[in-house]
Formats: C-alpha cells, sequence, structure tokens
C-alpha cells in the first residue's frame, strides 16, 4: 500500500518543569520543557512523530508555524518525499517568503525540524526499523542524496562527502555489533542543575558514580564563587579519573570568558560549553585558542549547517554539539555530522527533555556506526 | 502628562507586490511586500508605530509574536522605558523562554524589531521631533546608554564606543545643516528588478539618470548569460561614470560567486550584494578576497548585532547595509553604526517598501551627523 500524508496535527504540549528548577541555569532560571508536537496522520495506521523543542512561552508560535510549513505535505506519498530527501527538504526550507522569516533560523526552522523528523520517523516506522538502524542500512550514495549541500560546497562537497562514507563502510557491521553490545558513551547533568543544595549535589554524584556514570556536567556563569564552591564540590566527589564538564550558556562575553575560566582551570574541566553567544564563530576561537587545552563546546543554539560549518572550518569548537532538533531535521544533521567528521572533532550531541535523548540516541548510533567511528 | 500605554494593536498588512514582479529577485520570486504593522495605543492622542518588514506567508506569524512580545509594555509610561533604553532592549529580548526559540534572531527579533521601533516613533512624537532630530539631538553619553553591549565587549565596549560618538560631536551642527541642504546619497533598483523587458530596464535607466540618480542597483544571479545581457545593457545605458551594484541575494555557494564574478568583473561593479548565506562570514570574506577591488555588500539579512561584529571583524563586507527591522530596532542599528564606524566601513541601509525606506533617511541622517561623517 502506499502511505499517503492525509492530515497534520500539531499539539501543544507544556511541562510546568520550573517548579523544581529541574532544567535551569544561568541564561535559563525557569524554563518549562515544551514541544510543538507533530502528528503526521496517514491513510495507513502508522503515523510520524517529530518535535520542537521549546521551553514554554512560544511553543504557540512553532506550533502555528509548523501547522503553515506542513501544509504542503497533505496529500503527498511518503514514497515521493524519501524518493529525493534533499529536495524534500529544500522544499520544506525554500518557500521564499517563509524563508524570509529566517533564513534557516528561528520559528520557522525549529517547525521545519520537526517536520522533517516526523517524515523520518514515519519512513523509519512504515520500514519496520528504528531510525537509526534506517539510517545505517542505507548506502553511502543514500546517505548523500538525502543532503541539500546549499552553502556547504566551498568545505565539503557531495562527492568529498561520499569519500568520507564509503572509508567506513566496510566496517558498519562490525561497529553496529560492538555498539549494540556496548552502548554509546554519555554523561549526566543531574547534579549540575542551579540551585541545588550541597547535599542533593552531593547525593546526585553518588547515584551517578553508582549507576556507572564516569562523565558528569555542571552549569556555571551565574555567580564566581559559588561556581568555585560548586566546583570544587563536585571534584572531590567524583575524584581525578572522572570528568567534569562545564556549561555557561551563553552568559559572558568573549573576555569574561577568558578571564572566569582562568579561575576554573585548576578543576581540569574537560570542555567549557557555551561560554558566549552561540553566533560568535570568531568570539569562540578567541576563547578557544586562550583556554586550550580545555576545549569549547558548542551547538544546542548553533541555528544550522552553514554556522556549524564556520565553527568547523575556525577551529573555534573541540566539541560539536548538534541538536536534531534546532538544525533542521535529520537531514540537516547528517551534513553536519560529515562536517565534524571532516574537521575530526567528535559530536557530543545536545540532549534534554521532551524527546530530545531519544533522537540523540539514534542519531550518536549512526554516526559512529557509518561516520565516525574507528 | 505621562505618556502611558493602554494597548498594542498589531495588523497583518499585505500588498500583492507579486503581480508586476515588483520585488522579485533569483532568491526571491514573488514576493507579496507585507508587514506585521504594531501601533502603540496610549492615554494622550499620540500612537507609536513600528514594522516587521515581511513577504507575504508569515506575516501572521510575526503578528502573533509582536503581540506576545510587547503585552508587559501595557501599563508601562514612555518615561520608564527611555529613562534606560539599554535596559528597556534587554528586557525586550531578555525574555529567557522567548529568547530560547532565536536567539535574537528569526521570527521573535522581527517582532521585537517592529515594537522597539515603535517605542522610538512614539518617543519622538512625543518630543515633536522626527527620529533622526530626536537621535541627533541626544549627546555621545545617551546615545551609548541604549545599547545593549552583551557579546560586543571584545570588539567595543561603551568606552571606546563614548570616544568614537566624542570625537564627532563638535561638527555635528556642521553636518546637520549641510544634510538639510544637499540630501543624502541613495541608489535606485528601479530598473533592475529580475523579469523585466529590455525597453523597460531601457526606460527606467533614462527615467532614473534624468531624475539624477548616480547609482543603478541591478540583481543577478538567476541566469549567467541573461545577467550579463543586463549588466551590458545598463553599462551602455549609465555610461562609465556613473555606479552599477550587482546583487545576487544569496543564491551562490562561495565557489559559485568567484567565478560568476569574474564573468562580471567587466562590467566594473561597485559591489555584489548578498553572494551567498548571510550567515557565512568565513565565505564572504573569501569571496571578498578573491574579487577585489569589487566590494562585498551585505546585512539585508544579517540577523543581529554579533554577527555584524564578526563580519566587520573578518573584513568580509566593504559595505554595510543594516536592515533597521531584522536588527532589533533603533538601539542595535546604533550598536551596528558604531561597529562600522570602528572599522571603518561604510553603512549603506537595506531599504524596500512599507516603510523601510523612510527608516533609512533617519537613521542615515543620523550616521552621517553624528557617527560617520567627516
Amino acid at each position: 500500500m502506499t502511505v499517503r500524508i492525509q492530515a497534520v496535527d500539531v499539539q501543544d504540549v507544556r511541562f510546568p518543569t520550573s517548579q523544581g528548577l529541574h532544567g535551569s541555569d544561568a541564561m535559563n532560571p525557569d524554563p518549562d520543557y515544551s514541544a510543538a508536537y507533530v502528528t503526521l496522520q496517514t491513510n495507513s495506521d502508522v503515523q510520524g512523530n517529530g518535535i520542537a523543542f521549546t521551553l514554554g512561552r512560544g511553543t504557540d508560535l512553532c506550533v502555528a508555524a509548523a501547522q503553515r510549513l506542513a501544509a504542503p505535505l497533505i496529500g503527498k506519498s511518503l514514497d515521493e518525499l524519501t524518493a529525493n530527501m534533499a529536495q524534500f527538504w529544500r522544499m520544506m526550507t525554500g518557500d521564499s517568503q517563509y524563508r524570509w522569516l529566517g533564513p534557516e533560523k528561528g520559528v520557522i526552522h525549529l517547525a521545519t525540524a520537526a517536520i522533517v523528523n516526523a517524515v523520518w520517523d514515519l519512513w523509519a516506522k512504515v520500514e519496520g526499523k528504528p531510525l537509526w538502524k534506517l539510517l545505517v542500512d542505507l548506502s553511502p550514495e543514500q546517505i548523500v542524496s538525502c543532503i541539500d549541500f546549499r552553502y556547504l560546497t566551498d568545505v565539503l562537497t557531495p562527492e568529498a562527502a561520499l569519500e568520507l562514507l564509503q572509508a567506513k563502510a566496510a566496517t558498519k557491521a562490525e561497529r553496529e555489533s560492538l555498539a549494540l553490545q556496548n552502548g554509546m558513551p554519555a554523561y549526566t547533568t543531574s547534579a549540575g542543575w542551579l540551585g541545588y543544595t550541597d547535599d542533593y549535589i552531593r547525593d546526585r554524584c553518588v547515584e551517578g558514580m553508582e549507576a556507572g556514570w564516569q562523565h558528569f556536567k555542571i552549569k556555571v556563569g551565574a555567580n564566581l564563587q559559588q561556581d568555585l564552591h560548586r566546583l570544587d564540590l563536585v571534584r572531590s566527589q567524583i575524584g581525578d579519573d572522572r570528568h567534569l564538564m562545564i556549561d555557561a550558556n551563553q552568559v559572558w562575553d568573549v573576555p569574561q570568558a577568558i578571564s572566569w575560566m582562568k579561575e576554573f582551570a585548576p578543576f581540569r574541566p574537560l570542555w567549557i560549553e557555551e561560554p558566549t553567544s552561540p553566533d560568535d564563530v570568531l568570539g569562540h576561537r578567541r576563547i578557544a585558542e586562550a583556554i586550550a587545552p580545555i576545549g569549547v563546546a558548542s551547538g544546542e543554539m548553533c541555528q544550522n549547517r552553514i554556522m556549524f560549518k564556520q565553527f568547523l572550518q575556525a577551529g573555534a569548537i573541540q566539541f560539536c554539539q548538534i541538536d536534531s532538533c534546532r538544525l533542521g531535521g535529520v537531514n540537516e544533521v547528517l551534513a553536519v555530522l560529515l562536517l565534524a567528521q571532516k574537521f575530526d572533532v567528535p559530536v557530543c550531541p545536545h540532549g534534554g527533555g521532551v524527546g530530545l535523548c531519544e533522537h540523540i540516541q539514534h542519531l550518536s548510533l549512526f554516526d559512529y556506526i557509518a561516520v565516525s567511528g574507528i
């Protein structure tokens, strides 16, 4: 049977996470983890789902944008879309009147992500595979055909992308069985949100170590003395051999980032995440140069592949944190995974509530098996 | 009487400009010039107006965003807002739940511009001055106090901004009378939109020269042979002494921009505008290096001061084209005018329909009188 999209539902889903300070950081004191939740209804019993991840207010703007942008999909068959995924993605981002409102950034791009990911979800369900497996089973040529290379060809051409993927093709099966056996590395922020008491932080560290975590991340940037206290607390709890990462959520200017990081250096963080504006490629580069060997991580609010291209070109980030619901869905994620591979920068995707972490698992598995794994 | 904001009206205003191909270019084949039109109603007979300039579809998203973002202004007095304009701007851009949808880009930033400019409009009307005169009459200290320097201080501190303005303060009056006498230089695109016949183009050139225009801009990027034909036509009409500028509206990748520009170089364009993605600082730099002495112009879709900072830092643009309705209104425009002055890059603002050109006149006059004029 030809699966055909018959209707698009978009729900405004909000969770009152701010009541427990979960998700709180120096820039976002009271987020209510929320989503514009897209459901593609079809002529079969299979649906496609995708989200725009939001923090509460404004979710309705993403809902309205997703309703409008998804309208052209109604009546289309899944086959039409998957037959040329790059063309599908260009169609989603190429309506010139909507494009003016970005381009490829902000509300319309968040909505694009929700719709694009819903189409991928539908495809995977129709194929009877989890998304990661659908992706892993695509040939290098098929993967390349999913990517819109517009604005990338000065750094990555389709031919070069194909070569990167072909170089990994022969050993995919081996990595697939390894990954299924061992899982993928990850970190926890359970001890790290702002506003927690010392006892609560200590308990979360102990709990985390007992559960086997080797990487702990904490939020910084609101208060220097409190940050030093919390860094000391967490480092003393987790010991010297586990990794500690810190995250400033964009609160610093470039000179301030460099000066606070001098204070934090004795606690040997693996990375500082989002030290300044997510738009500031040259600023991140200056920070990275000043604080090496501590790495700079960024990407959860990096708007599109063009910005990632520059962050990677400039050596401005040492850890690439894609967000699969801020980038324009799986197609654009594929482009950034390949860019990161070209520059040999590890990808550590941005997770979070409301389903973001599920996206991560699929895309990290694919990245390890088909793109970046050794 | 204390002027107080009592209500916010936002209208969805659309003009069917696509019917005559007016405004058409290689990226935007059928724009319908439109606006989310903000009116701040007060307890007096004075209103404040501002717009988000749009191309048709999606105007409703900007309307909804402006309604939500402006809600906190209801009940506030104009004095409260103008007493600390930087704080007002931070309030407009700092709601962390809405900020997540940008930050400072896309739909929410377009809506911010409309609201911020409406407050400036209200202020000017209450003072009984046109906006440019309100701005010109502010002291250097007052201008600096209107700017949110977040993410700029690695390149421009408040102290350095003050020095730039103070250096021009003594000669402001002289430039004001000169400008009122002579007006400001400008260019025309009347002959330049795509889809016009040769005869129509020729007529517009003749008409433009008769009206005294010295600078003519045409759109390129859709078809190389047609572009060469139109460049030849316009250059032969306007002669060697008038200036010809070209505008690709982001259709090229970096290598393609460089190769097309080699073809266009014999027609001696003053600048190529928007040769590639408005997000690509490093790409613009590479193009600028390859095509010098032809300049690169960009900015009409440059999302915020942080991107302009980098375009200027990197030497990626030789002409800075702010758009006062894409940047977050007058406050952010002031920041970019000062950044451009620091890097000695001329500002040639982006105009257009639905009121954009009126903004330009005010801000160009201010720029010439208080910031960049000799």
